[in-house]
């Protein structure tokens, strides 16, 4: 592993680090922040997942989270959203290829060889930071933005036990339904719907939920409104009893603005049930 | 004036608005947060200028004052660090022209028609602001970040009752001295060293000092400290008895995550003396 910088921030240090991973089969980048109570012991993590276009630094530079993680003793690590690379298969849009994962192990040409964010992010990246950072990785809490909301539910809800808190920023909460969903689901998953029930959020929450309490902010002014779907959530959230909470801020955005925004109360949901 | 964005962001508004500049001759932008409590009528306002490279943009999306401010009730301005456009000169070097204004008022060619930072920071943008939003700009404080520092500081000397608090980051401290500065100023000002004492934050701090409290935050491990000279304003600093605060932060670097680091202190010291 290759350290890219390390900058003291908030009495830690906000690290980026590269290495080669199997999962995608490149080298990947990603953001940690230690905490100062890092340097005492293992500190629990927030694994935080950023949104389509995003690499590991937007989140790290501009959602204003640092200052939250270290008063609250806790980790936060920024993978990125994609494989990269010239080796890298890649599409023109935006929505699709190197800055649009998903989140998803993609079963299907081109992307099958290097789009294997599920895995990477929730095993290949927790074992590699465990082993080389005071982080305990058994004591997790995982949120997201958006595309990065999408994958946060998702994989809390598929994996049991391995996540202890869950929360989102406006996450694409029903992308089977939504146009963005079917066409990356279709290109990395394939054409049976069958395939893409487990990275859809409100299909999870209907036939799964989530074993801890949770977390969702949505800006009543986004711009995506249509395209994340939050009422197709909320319903099957509240219709399962779900432990948790569903809130619509009037007047927010999807910028990062609304993120930072409602940092702290995020960090402070996590860190409560983390340093329990 | 016309609004380029605007953004909800702790409870208040984070804009963007563009303007035809007399001071300057060409379109400016700035970044301005409304706090809340704007609301409810004019608002104390801080002013945050930039270091060099930087448009309005950089300290508004990283520097995590918005937050704060929001708490505080005071609003945030973020004006650009130079003129802009293909009619405004500039060179190749990245601290000199657009992005590099120094915050001088040039005299010589080819710089004086646009490059007027001084006099567009101090007097125009401040009439625009107080003509079109809830700010008192007669309850100022100004801060800034390393060139931005250096604006900060000699604005404020040189504006004997303009600003009321007074702090920097990291600021360009003795540039009559240093290769940020001697460049510059030559360039800008032309090659008598007489009217650059103006803009040297040491030496106006030995000359004329500040009436109100001054906090100065510098990183022990900034890579530029050979060029920020913090030992001379710092010395100069407590030679004069000025009212105030010169901290030397162990570990931090020139970097936003120092600036964001720090920013709750300089907020609430300039709030402090801004709401009382």
């Amino acid at each position: 592993m290759k350290t890219v910088s390390e900058n003291a921030a908030f009495g830690g240090v906000q690290g980026v680090y590269a290495h080669a991973s199997d999962v995608t089969g490149c080298d990947m980048t990603f953001g940690l922040y230690l905490p100062p109570a890092a340097q005492a012991g293992p500190v629990p993590v927030l694994w935080y997942l950023s949104g389509l276009t995003c690499t590991h630094e937007n989140a790290m530079t501009k959602a204003g989270a640092q200052g939250w993680a270290a008063e609250a003793g806790i980790a936060l690590v920024f993978p990125d959203t994609s494989p990269r690379g010239d080796a890298v298969a890649d599409d023109d849009a935006y929505d699709l290829g190197q800055g649009a994962g998903f989140y998803v192990d993609a079963t299907e040409a081109p992307w099958a060889p290097h789009f294997g964010m599920w895995s990477y992010v929730s095993d290949e990246l927790p074992q590699l930071v465990a082993d080389a950072f005071p982080v305990d990785i058994t004591r997790a809490g995982i949120t997201g933005h958006s595309m990065g909301g999408h994958g946060a539910l998702t994989l809390a809800m598929a994996h049991p036990g391995r996540y202890r808190s869950l929360s989102a920023f406006a996450p694409i909460a029903h992308p089977t339904q939504s146009d963005w969903g079917k066409k990356q689901l279709s290109a990395y998953l394939g054409d049976d719907p069958a395939a893409w029930d487990t990275h859809d959020a409100t299909l999870m929450m209907r036939a799964k939920g989530f074993d801890g309490p949770v977390l969702i902010d949505q800006g009543s002014e986004d711009q995506f409104l249509d395209l994340l779907m939050p009422e197709a959530l909320a319903e099957a959230m509240m219709a399962r009893r779900q432990q948790g909470s569903f809130r619509m801020q009037k007047g927010y955005d999807h910028s990062y603005f609304f993120v930072s925004t409602f940092m702290r109360d995020h960090v402070r949901f996590h860190a409560e049930v983390l340093n329990a």
